[in-house]
């Protein structure tokens, strides 16, 4: 008998977040799978860019902890199960997200025991304020990661939603600033073809 | 411009990986999600237990490096891609389900890049010889992830397929290996109070 009571209701309470974040895996996105049968869920989205994180953490632009990373792109949409997804060219929906996220979080991490909590929370705060070189590679992923699927299904989103290139290159101002290379890379060989007069719309001049 | 034709073509791998590996997201097993609407999917599965990783570590019997259990994780179904999902209680398919994975780990990592493809195999390896505090652990999120949404389903899974108690001490008989408190703490909370005449079959002694 190994257990104390301490211990069972510190893990009591960590089953409990597991459960609920359960909901993660009925987030859907904007973006198509890579055959384009279905949307992708947060769930799914989390754990393919932690797999991109291991195999091209090499091209960000400083070194990363790899580790942290991860943890930060596992935990960053969590806080979506309360708040709702926000696709990325809805302004309406993003006006009220930070108020949304905000409040989802205090609800959702406050299940957990205090260390915890702070280190999920930190990790959160760290993706949002984008400012380490961990922060900055884990957005360049989420950007890209999309990028790679939508070309997959040879553009499928972009011939429903007809972005603007304008529209993509602000979303994306900052990418470059987690990877040059992998933005210059995504850039040509997945957006570039895809501008094309039924799916993303050329309306001002760009540069890969 | 920073991109030479050795970084290009070495992405190019990489991406084709990537979107394989898309294909995760579509292997179903045959664990409910926590609220019994649908089954889960491996990408879904690895993701979540990445995270019961972050959270349960310090619950494993011997120090773990993080890191290296979370990508022994988030890789170690892979192989399901070719190969396909076997059902712990399927004995038939438990027979050939080696063979079939390593053809396929063959296939699928052999798209990588020289040193990417040692690191991935490196891991899927190191899990599947369970002989690492890491591996262990990892197999004990493997083994205790299903059974915490079991439960929360209201044993949806056990109703409908009733093991035996003998089956699952048998899968499980290396689980405490990774942590005993958890296999205690799941054992008595989620496994004993399912041992009922319609879910689990008690057909042995058993005792956590």
């Amino acid at each position: 008998m190994s257990l104390t009571q301490e211990k069972i209701e510190k893990i009591d309470k960590l089953c409990e977040f597991f459960i609920i974040i359960d909901k993660e895996k009925e987030i859907f996105r904007q973006t198509y799978l890579a055959d384009a049968s279905r949307k992708e869920n947060d769930a799914e989205h989390a754990w393919h860019m932690a797999i991109m994180v291991m195999l091209l953490k090499d091209y960000a632009n400083e070194p990363i902890d790899e580790l942290r990373t991860i943890e930060m792109l596992l935990v960053h949409d969590l806080v979506e199960i309360y708040a709702g997804d926000t696709y990325a060219y809805d302004e309406e929906g993003k006006k009220s997200q930070r108020k949304r996220e905000l409040e989802s979080a205090d609800n959702l991490f406050g299940i957990l025991p205090e260390d915890e909590r702070k280190m999920i929370r930190g990790l959160w705060d760290e993706f949002e304020k984008y400012e380490t070189p961990e922060s900055k590679f884990a957005h360049t992923m989420d950007n890209l990661q999309p990028v790679l699927l939508n070309a997959a299904t040879g553009g499928k989103g972009w011939l429903e939603k007809k972005p603007k290139i304008s529209q993509i290159m602000e979303r994306n101002k900052k990418t470059a600033e987690g990877s040059k290379d992998l933005w210059e890379y995504f850039g040509k060989k997945y957006i570039r073809p895809n501008i094309t007069p039924n799916k993303i719309q050329e309306d001002v001049e760009f540069e890969f």
